[in-house]
């Protein structure tokens, strides 16, 4: 393939009007902000009652989240960057956040505790999670038993554009937040993206969301059913799921041993429909060496990247843009989407330019701090008193001077 | 004051209409994506003959702001959650970065600093300045000079929503940037907010952008001249600039002195009808002590926060919310804007409470990475597995179980 076609085979399935979907969640938005509660149709689970599930599973990836989100923790920092001038960095948690949980027919503990993890470990006060209820108006008792773990506030009961507005403005008995968090469906994105951009909210959100999508790079050494594998696992999440495969220097008989493979491994999955979807538009790109792969790989910037290649971990110096990488045979992206203690919150859509994943900051802001001495005022003072000068704000320089005069006793 | 009288007089000034202002830009983004530098109507301005201009003022605040953020650089983080499973962290510059410098009246050399200087430490590879030329075309020479320090690209000679357009989508001349970081006008800030919307643009932005501010909080240690000249550095910035002073138990002739400096001070500055317009709607409030002055500090969530306080130090501890934080008597807050090392472009309109000022995180992304051994992944895949089989995700689960096979032999 040329560089043309490359592109072309990458090109990521076009997002739907945002204008048209914006079109139906502003007044749902308007909607609950006038009409809280009422128009939220929702209450508040509160934990008392809530479930007495524990679950092995859920602590041994409570315990590796928390691990590796504990060590992102920073000393503040502290430079005198001339003789009197100390400038400092700290942070603090973010107070109110709200971590909206996907339901319904899905059930999705993993995303309550990537979310819900990193913020208790963050500190921030206030852990409210939202999640639509199953049918019977009930939720799944494995993100309730989260939701306990992380000390959550409560739990709205309640999805969709209706459920960010609620999070982003508050209502009788939803708790307002800083900033909310986690994926959704296009009403979710679009919700997130509308509060984001109102002053009055004052809210911010994680990050841009697009369908899920997978990269992976195999060479001669890549076992065929672990490929299939990694590709299937992708593939499942739904049909507008992204699946990439570049295949480095491998001949016809390698190529179609992990076709064999794909297809023998879809055929045994329940979601056999779905799979078929996303590996339908699934690109397969060849190229002759691992550097023409990363070029590939980093102008794709993809969510999820796997390494099933000798000397792996070397490769990762190469890795400009991803969302998180999975290193040699015995890492399939299932163990960072549930337990290996990476988050799996992460840009989609090539965001990865841009954005990191969900992490330990993405609950902090830093404050930055400024503390001179007389000596250090005098040190700096004539740089500070120039520049004002140059961009004529008068006031900028008086501040210094009337200082600097008053330390001369004048 | 009462709560609700405090909360009243610290009210922001209400924002225009985002979606009239979007009305207006909307158009002109959609011509700068289509007919490129036709419709932009610039040039790129070259190097090679730019300037001769050096300037020890900007020497001295570049090499500050330099060391404040090198600082900031981290080491990557290894971290094993469980015996063989290897999680990292490590961060990856962004490519191409579009530093937006105001222009027109005013003149900014301090916001190329405080944007290019983070974005040459991070190590961007391409780093595009855009400013609005003057009336001849030509460009401030201090910035020209900025741009050579950091190694800028080129400088886009275009303001407004066409400059963030041709960055954000690029045009025949102007590089396609994967961020846009700088203060603006209202076209600008509604330019900014409406790429990162888009998703065909691939482009994130800083952070929303409102009338700058100040929050003073004097006690009866404070030199009224100081806090004046403080209030007024920022009422200096336009008539939309927010000045409040937190008074600590001040008696009437204490308040009285302020004032007074306030009045004198004034008169004597050439933009005396912009302070007077600041001055107007600024706010001071009177308040018992320093845990009252910073419940009503950290809920108000400022841009600059000024303690001229006998241990003013101490108090940073109690500082929640803010974006910069000038420390005693020796730190106006002009060292800060232009010289001392810490950025000055910093969350206003209350968004400190979940966003950071730009700093050295700004211009990178974090990438995570797993790295398992076969021993690490028999200790994870139970849970992994579990957690697989919960979310009903069967491909997700057979990804660990095939490979936990193929390490049996089976």
């Amino acid at each position: 393939m040329g560089t043309a076609q490359v592109t072309e085979a990458l090109k990521r399935p076009s997002q739907k009007s945002a204008e048209a979907i914006m079109g139906i969640v502003h007044p749902i938005i308007n909607d609950v902000r006038q009409n809280g509660d009422k128009a939220l149709l929702s209450y508040t689970h509160k934990f008392e009652k809530a479930t007495s599930l524990t679950s092995p599973a859920i602590d041994v990836s409570f315990e590796n989240i928390r691990k590796f989100h504990e060590a992102q923790k920073e000393e503040p920092l502290k430079v005198e960057t001339m003789p009197g001038v100390i400038c400092s960095r700290f942070s603090r948690p973010i107070e109110r956040v709200g971590l909206y949980v996907p339901g319904g027919t899905a059930v999705l503990p993993s995303t309550a505790l990537m979310l819900g993890v990193p913020a208790m470990v963050a500190g921030c006060q206030k852990i409210v999670l939202a999640s639509p209820p199953r049918s019977d108006g009930s939720i799944t008792p494995e993100i309730v038993y989260v939701a306990h773990k992380v000390g959550a506030e409560s739990i709205v009961l309640a999805g969709g554009a209706q459920a960010v507005a609620a999070l982003a403005y508050g209502t009788e008995s939803v708790t307002k937040v800083d900033k909310i968090y986690g994926p959704g469906n296009q009403f979710v994105t679009a919700g997130k993206m509308y509060v984001s951009n109102d002053t009055n909210a004052g809210v911010g959100i994680d990050m841009p969301a697009g369908p899920s999508e997978v990269l992976v790079i195999a060479d001669s050494e890549a076992n065929p059913a672990f490929v299939a594998s990694d590709l299937l696992s992708q593939a499942e999440h739904g049909v507008d799921s992204q699946v990439v495969l570049i295949a480095i220097d491998l001949d016809e008989q390698q190529l179609q041993a992990i076709e064999d493979e794909l297809h023998k491994q879809a055929m045994a999955l329940p979601r056999v429909d779905i799979v078929r979807g996303a590996i339908s538009h699934s690109v397969t790109i060849q190229v002759k060496d691992i550097d023409e792969a990363m070029v590939i790989s980093n102008d794709y910037a993809p969510e999820h990247l796997i390494l099933q290649l000798k000397d792996a971990e070397k490769v990762v110096d190469k890795v400009m843009n991803a969302g998180s990488v999975f290193i040699g045979q015995w890492t399939p992206e299932s163990v960072g989407d549930y337990s290996a203690g990476v988050n799996h919150s992460l840009p989609t859509y090539g965001y990865a330019k841009q954005y990191s994943g969900v992490n330990l900051g993405s609950f902090l802001k830093h404050i930055t701090s400024s503390n001179l001495t007389a000596d250090g005022l005098r040190n700096v003072g004539s740089a500070v008193m120039q520049l004002a000068k140059v961009e004529e704000l008068e006031a900028h320089r008086r501040a210094v001077e009337i200082r600097l005069s008053s330390m001369d006793g004048k």
